[in-house]
């Protein structure tokens, strides 16, 4: 079969390789759309980051590793005393695969499990295959309202799930978001079903900005035309917005972002960063501002994303930028969204086609 | 009368000025002993920093300013509408002075008050002198239980009592604290006595090694003999310190400290940096740890400490390394702390000797 897989910095192949067989306790499924994610570029241009360069600690994979953690698809294969999937039912894959040994897991916080894996990543195969088997336990089935195509952004939208579930984010709060990619507009589309009502998006592409305008932004700042800190005071009666998301990643702009935010409001990045930022600690510290991260989601997390689209609260189908074949996925994949950021939010695979 | 001024950088003197009348809803002092802070030190070798170049905005002092704003002393006159303090009393000063107009006073937050000033660094004169006038609500009463020596540190000790009241400790949890200057026994003190059994102080010096041992440190780490991190987490069965608090500013230390928090534990801040610290967020995000800051203390804090001295549930008295004249402010007071810092914790000047 076809497989997409990463082989070192720079070096994404399309390999032959042997189709896996389904075993005991396991699932076998042909995944349709599969999205491209920012960590799968960070692999591309800066890796291997999270694929790991020795066998992984739960999987025992090492590189090359087929990529591809966004998707879901129709089950093929059921494995002996699996029961919570039959054959043909559409199902999206839940990636994330910890060591319930470790620390974190134990704490009860499996989402910054300490050895952590992802299918696509460093383990079990990826979506960006013909076929993947892998745990049961990572198949969750989803109702036919749910297009399969959507069913690819449910996992970037969990990661906006728990990000906004873990700030202090209440309806009334006026919210800035750092950022116009598809973790931001997935926060932008949480925060409005949650009922925010003023939510400013700072970002510099067009048509990144217009996505947050339809998605339900009601302001939106070009860091570049204006400084974020004073726009914000003036849309929030000079008190500052009462939670901020950085999904951009930029030290200016985050310490922009420590003067936009109110007295003892919060700060949560998401972004992943290449350089570490050197932050305006002294303001944060006069302002008793709240800086902390948000790392992946919890079941529950996935969970409540796979209803609000059963339910029609979350419609993430105009974050779909393109759809392109396996074939295409270096040079209209990963290459367009390294060198045309501006004309795209989220290109899937259409694995199948 | 004497007091002593800052010119500048560098340039602090003992000027012969005016002594200050008491004027309606004022009282007026005769200062005890007052404590060398670290912001003073700050002003002397970098400053200025707080100390005002243009008049400020609510007291309109400008530089010279009369330093000295960790005191207690006798009260010596009472202007007329003042009630809450007598002629002859004991009291302490709370030298905060809030713009009660701005945003973060309006939100309740007049501890980060964005126009804040203080006497003794922007107005009303200070404590390094033979007499201080200033409006009554900055006098507070001390019962006789507590010295005039213990009044000179109950404003770091707010300090310290708010930096542990915004952060989440509970008794039980263990507790790492970077850097045993004033502050960090401070806080190592307000700990103990809210029923901490596990703090761990990261200290370099040995004076100030064995302080963090008298008031009831669990573990002294020395960053240059061991890994801060490693020795946190093999004191914490591998969990990591619950809360963290940072008095000493100093990057790497924090970075370190970053590896020695728990997942989702919390780091504050209570040091003035002067460099941005590159901040290893990546990991803060991967174990959702919170960084804050704590930045000064409310009125209910600082009368907590006072309650507590009267109690005797904090004796912060060993904390003084040296009482020095007035006359011997710069050379005993801030050239020593500044050249000196491993033989000293607290400086007080014993104004009227």
């Amino acid at each position: 079969m076809k497989a997409v897989r990463f082989h070192g910095r720079g070096d994404i192949r399309i390999d032959e390789i042997e189709e896996p067989a389904c075993g005991e306790g396991q699932v076998k499924m042909r995944p349709a759309f599969v999205g491209i994610c920012g960590s799968d570029l960070h692999e591309y241009t800066g890796g291997p980051v999270l694929v790991p360069q020795k066998p992984h600690k739960i999987t025992g994979a090492t590189h090359p590793v087929t990529l591809g953690h966004e998707f879901g698809g129709i089950i093929e294969e059921v494995g002996e005393g699996v029961t919570h999937v039959v054959l043909g039912q559409r199902a999206v894959v839940r990636p994330t695969i910890f060591d319930k040994e470790c620390t974190s897991c134990k704490l009860g916080y499996e989402y910054c499990c300490e050895n952590i894996g992802f299918i696509g990543l460093s383990g079990y195969g990826g979506g960006l295959a013909n076929h993947i088997v892998a745990p049961a336990e990572h198949f969750y089935p989803i109702p036919d309202t749910i297009s399969l195509e959507a069913a690819a952004l449910i996992e970037p939208l969990a990661v906006a799930w728990h990000a906004v579930n873990i700030s202090p984010f209440k309806p009334g709060d006026s919210v800035l978001v750092l950022g116009g990619g598809p973790v931001g507009i997935g926060i932008v589309q949480v925060l409005k079903m949650q009922g925010c009502q003023k939510i400013i998006v700072a970002e510099l592409m067009e048509n990144r900005k217009q996505l947050a305008r339809d998605y339900g932004a009601a302001h939106i700042v070009d860091p570049r035309e204006t400084d974020t800190a004073t726009r914000v005071r003036e849309l929030t009666d000079g008190v500052g917005a009462d939670v901020i998301f950085d999904t951009a990643g930029v030290e200016r702009a985050l310490n922009e972002a420590i003067g936009a935010c109110r007295t003892h409001g919060t700060i949560v990045n998401i972004a992943v960063w290449e350089k570490r930022p050197a932050l305006r600690v002294n303001d944060l510290m006069y302002s008793e501002v709240k800086y902390t991260g948000s790392a992946l989601y919890d079941e529950s997390a996935f969970m409540n994303v796979i209803e609000a689209l059963n339910h029609g609260q979350l419609t993430p189908e105009k974050m779909i930028t393109a759809k392109i074949k396996l074939d295409e996925v270096v040079e209209k994949g990963f290459d367009a969204l390294v060198h045309h950021r501006d004309a795209h939010c989220k290109i899937l695979v259409d694995v199948q086609a």
